[in-house]
Formats: structure tokens, sequence, C-alpha cells
């Protein structure tokens, strides 16, 4: 049996269960709300230990970490293959959900910020003295410290705009693999594709439609455009949000 | 015919060192003195255009990102296994991997700015305002804003004791996971270990010696007393120095 702890539209979150719904397996979606602060409980915990989604219960046994959670699906469900054979077109499909990790995510944090994440805490009412009790108390203290910073000093216009401009590059860089294409890893689609979907996507709701326009980046548009004509993309990409307090819909 | 562009003493050039030592594969090393910018130059940016070391040349095919060519190195060179079989087992080698990557690395090299990083860049002479330009040149982005930073502001004692928080969580983690052991994945050796092994022998470089102690953490002392131990170590950890104007020998 498998259960995915997840929270409806984290970028990591997306990754596992498109990759799953590429698979076509079953699974539980147990919903973990992060602006409730539901990953930081004890009981959470005890599923992972660094407090964050999402995180995979297969039989029992818990993977964490979205990558770790697509390497994993791959090698205990390979019926439905998403990895290259061989093996440096292996190796660029890894460059590419190890940069989802390294280059997008961190920036796309950053630029959701004050759009997505502080929307959310006012919504809930939370002043700023409540945030930087809440923060104190995050049981990750990677995690704790970022947050601290981010509730005393929100994100500035520069930070949102080196993020973007960051983004920027990795784009340009996608842009340029899929010369090569039709898919980032080559000639099949593969768990790269899965990895970097949900940025592209969250560029999109964040309102910068242009950087993945096909006047800036055509191989990159028509991707987008496949991408999103999947099947799986639209399972994946279509749990609504359980939280009715949430001003956000997508 | 394997080349490995990378830098005596980078945590993620050793980590590759390792990994080809354990296979017995030979290799051309090619220094890039980071501390020169010879990793910013035209040239080497058509090797990786990251900008970062290492980077591996496997017949005039280029794998960069040392998590990349850990396992690249294992689906090309596969008569040493350094993966487990089991698809869970290999999960938390992937996890390990991982956190070497996302919790290790940052924090390493926040310790190392003032001890190391600024120590080599006094050595060759330069200002704060001939960093900030050779900064600015920097064709990477994303490490481009991360210089600027801290060359305008350095690193705070403040800074270097969340790291070394950091790295306290991390390796109670890992301290934790090897109660399983006696490897970090478990019963097999793997590119876990590699992972690891060059931050926790930084750690110890870095003259915090307790935090890997046996009166600390028995489990992880008990690790890494076996990890020197290996040939394959003492043989990656043997490259000296080549540039002889740099103050530090470790």
């Amino acid at each position: 049996m498998l259960i995915l702890h997840n929270y409806w539209s984290s970028v990591c979150s997306q990754k596992a269960r498109l990759c799953l719904a590429e698979k076509g397996l079953k699974y539980e979606n147990r919903h973990v709300n992060l602006f409730e602060f539901e990953h930081w409980t004890p009981e959470f915990l005890k599923i992972n230990p660094k407090a964050v989604v999402p995180a995979l219960d297969h039989d029992g046994r818990i993977v964490i970490e979205s990558n770790v959670i697509l390497e994993y699906l791959e090698d205990a469900f390979p019926q439905t293959r998403l990895r290259p054979e061989d093996p440096y077109a292996r190796s660029q499909m890894r460059l590419w959900v190890f940069n989802s990790e390294e280059m997008a995510h961190e920036n796309v944090n950053t630029a959701s910020y004050n759009p997505r994440h502080a929307t959310r805490h006012k919504a809930k009412g939370h002043t700023k003295e409540d945030l930087r009790k809440l923060a104190a108390r995050c049981p990750n203290p990677i995690l704790r410290n970022r947050l601290l910073h981010r509730f005393e000093h929100g994100v500035s216009e520069e930070q949102e705009n080196e993020a973007y401009a960051a983004l920027d590059y990795l784009l340009d860089q996608m842009d340029g693999v899929l010369a090569e294409g039709p898919w980032i890893a080559g000639r099949e689609y593969s768990l790269a594709d899965i990895a970097m979907a949900p940025y592209v996507n969250r560029i999109e709701v964040l309102k910068r439609p242009e950087m993945v326009s096909a006047a800036r980046r055509p191989r990159l548009a028509n991707w987008w455009m496949r991408m999103q004509a999947r099947p799986a993309y639209q399972e994946a990409f279509s749990v609504a949000n359980p939280d009715k307090s949430d001003p956000l819909s997508r």
C-alpha cells in the first residue's frame, strides 16, 4: 500500500504526485497542511524527522525527499519506465532532477514568498510576532533559521529579482538541452521532465508566463505544452485545496 | 578515457575522486585552481557552463555535479558495486547522497569561508574591491550573488554558529542511521558513505574534531575510522596542493 503525505500545492509534492500518476499507481493522498504547521507535529516527525513534505509510505517503510521518491518509484515499480537505459542519457536526466532542487527550488521558494506564503500567513491572521514564535518551534534548525530570517526581514524586491534572474539562467539552459529533445534527457520522457514541470507551472502561476513563452523560449514553450497535455499532469495538478480558509486556488 | 577536472581540496571533487578510487579506475587528474578563478574562464565554461568543479570527461562526453558523477560511474562501471540492489536500501543511500548536498554542503561552505576561503584570497593579495570586481565576472548568477554577498559582508560568527548547529543536526541523524549500519545505507558500503566522507573530513580539518568524536557520536566515530582506513580514501585524499602560493595543505 502506498500513502503520500503531501501538501496540495507544494512543488515537491507535485513532483511525487506526477510520478505516481505517470506510473498509474494508486495511493492514499494524505494532506499535510503546511500553513497549519502540521508538518512540525510530533506525529509527523515520526514520518519525516526533517519536517518537510512529501513523504512516501510504502507498506510501512518511509521514503523522504521528492528526488529520492522519484528514483525509488522507478526502482520499486519499473513497469512504466521513466529512466533512460543509456548511462550518459541517465546522467543527463539526473542532472536535471538535481537542477530542479539546486537551482529551481530555492529561487521559486523565494519568488513565492510574498505573493503566496506571506498571503496565506496573513489570511490565517498571524502577526509577525506570532510567526516568530511559530518559527522558533520548527524542529529542523536549517528551516528554522531560514524562516526566522524570512519572518523578520521578508523578501525584498531585490531578492525577488535575483531569484527570477537565477530562474532565467536555469530556463536558458533548459531551452538549450531541449534543442536535442524532444524531452529534457533526450529521446525519452523521464524523471527529468517530471522534476522540472512543477517549477515551470509555478512560474506561470506567479504571473511570469513570458518566461516560458514561445516568443522568449520556443523549445521550452513547446515542451511545456506537451507536458500539460499529458493525462498524468492533469491528474497530479488537479488536486483541490482542502483548506477552505486558504485564499489561493492554484 | 576518463579526465576529472577538479580542485585538490574541494569537497565535491573529493567525492568524485573517492568513487573513482573505490572502483579502481584510472583517470587523468586536471587541476582547476579555484583561487585563480580558472573555473570561470571561457575554456572551462565549455566543459561546465555552471562554472563549478568537478566535471568528468568520459571519452569526450561531460558529466557534471558530483552526485550525478557518482551515479554515472556506478552505471558506466558497475564492476565494483557501490549501490545496494534492494530498492529501499537504495533509497536510503540516495537520501544520504542528497543530504550531503542539501544539508552538508552549504553549511560546510559557510563554515569554511573565514578559515579557508578568505585566508586564500588574502594570500593571493586580493583586496575587498578586487574581490567585488572578480565576483561581478562570475558567469553563474546564482554563485555570483552568493559571492557578492560574501565579499561584501563576510561570514559572521552568528552565521558560522548556525552552520555548525545545522551540521550537528545532520551528524545526529547520521549517527542514528549508523545504529542499523555498519554503513550509512545499511549492510553495504555505498555511494552514501562516499558522499558524506569529505564533509566529515572537512569538519575535522576545520578543527571541530569533537563533533565526530567517539565521546559525542560513537557510531559515527567508528564509521569515520573505518572510512579513513580504506585504501581508496588514502588515495583520494592524498592529492597534494599544486599551488605553492596557497597557505593551506589540508
